[in-house]
């Protein structure tokens, strides 16, 4: 897995316990989530579809840095499935995993379209 | 299930698709779990350990209200698991539920603390 | 009076006295009222006009949950009269209450509209 | 009065209307006359603890200038009245206008505590 | 040089040492050159383009209140050439000062477009 | 030059010409400058000392994807000096570089402090 965006965890990202808030952690590997399907789709409107369980196996605090790691899983027709890991920059601990995140591929209509990708693609081959 | 909190959605909820960003409705969802158990728990300090799989069912645009709902699946020792529903609160038509979210009763040494609660309580029969 | 809305005090909520900031909870307030507003005259379209006089009676500190609670003092042709009370939640301790908030019903044309609402009305009754 | 403060209208500072958002307006006149008290009570902790009725006069839209002026009305003891004024840097327009807003110098002990204060004074006479 | 706009330093402003991030204001900055030209340049659609070297002199912590001031060097055709200072408005201590900040003037079709002035007005004269 | 994280334009980061806001971007290169050396240096208190002139080659609108590269320019005792690329993501076109941002390491007394690395270090290595 590579990991392309790193977060430093500040006083805004923390929970009542002051360690990295869950909802917060959940919203940048969306996010994440969503970015790596736009560059793989070559399409900017993707949405999110479904996410498995999430087991929240260790935690963030003030000052730490951590990095969002995203790899495919499966090209579906018109989505993508990722998974997600969030590790401790530092350490190399695993903060969350999370195996199946379903992205879908949409058109000018709102509705899902075939994206007719079926590997990961490089930037730099494109060009 | 009883609908506690609402938001409005606004252009820095939305995804590119210009619908809500989904990562957004899990900070929402995660942030009134944590509320939801602090008044149940009288505890301060609680953390998510767990969500069950997320099948986002609609989506919302800019300039609708929603509704987030929580209700206790059940207690355990030191956790409270609830589930949660979001809707749309004009026509209550159901955006995203949960089935089981876990939240865990800390300590003051940061640690897991049996919280001796075994029902759900209001706090008008507590003052 | 019902209360809606929960609110959880965090770092970026509080004045330079480390209490919840002032205008955080104007700010609150009136997205609160706006909300009850659109759901009352089924109109995305509502300005808040006029708000009466403001006293801050208590005040919170980090990690309290407060709600906030908005009811109809009167239905004008286009406008909706509410009063707004806050309190913390879990020892109902009010904080604020503002005794009249003059909200408009907009019409296409960004001007007063008549909403033809004379009293409230609950969304389950009207699906 | 003189305005010393500057606000550029953005996405996330309007209503559903598409106009200015008047809690953020609210908000950001308290914060004004927070910065005002400290430097005129040269104590950081001060509180808002009362604004007279307020009157939205005009709006502004995205990409609109305001500018927020603030005065002194009164000393007191321990408190510090001020009057405060929004409008439209480009127009000159006035968007609203407070006639009180009382701020209260607080002590140490987090009590009001007397400032000494009996007129406006400038940083640079104190230099 | 006028100092304009005054910002008082919040947690979410602060950098891992605790003190002011430098890139918050260098955001700060930015925005004040940015209306200080749409105000001379009567033009909504102006964007920076370049900045001279930037010298971190003092910092602030946080509840400081400082104040950002900007002022012309020189009209171009289609530009305006800022200076910039920021200080601590207590102690009067230069926090930061940016020689050049050069602006352009946009057009309806996304192009430089000559603005037509020559030398700083005041809105009061322009009404 | 390595890009280690990406951002998604969102409404939010504009300005009026409805491109990339200059003052988001640079807030967004201060971080990365900061991450980048909390993790070369292994201390987490490092503030910005200096930026060398920025020239805005290119723009981002919204929904672009764009990502920021950091490289290490030279070891000082206790600084370290680095050179940064912001770039689209899905055309590789430069936005902007900056090419020297002293980055200065800080002891515990909030002075500099010198950290005794002469060269880039990989974390994986480290551990």
């Amino acid at each position: 897995m590579r990991f392309h965006t790193r977060k430093w965890i500040k006083p805004e990202d923390l929970n009542a316990n002051e360690t990295l808030f869950g909802g917060r952690l959940l919203e940048w590997i969306d996010e994440e989530a969503a970015l790596y399907s736009i560059v793989q789709l070559e399409n900017s409107k993707v949405v999110t579809k479904y996410m498995s369980e999430i087991d929240f196996q260790a935690s963030a605090k003030q000052g730490d840095i951590i990095e969002i790691g995203v790899e495919v899983v499966a090209f579906g027709k018109a989505s993508l499935t990722l998974s997600a890991e969030v590790r401790n920059m530092m350490t190399r601990e695993t903060i969350i995993t999370i195996s199946n995140i379903v992205m879908v591929n949409i058109g000018p209509n709102g509705k899902p379209l075939p994206h007719g990708k079926i590997q990961v693609e490089y930037v730099k081959d494109r060009l």
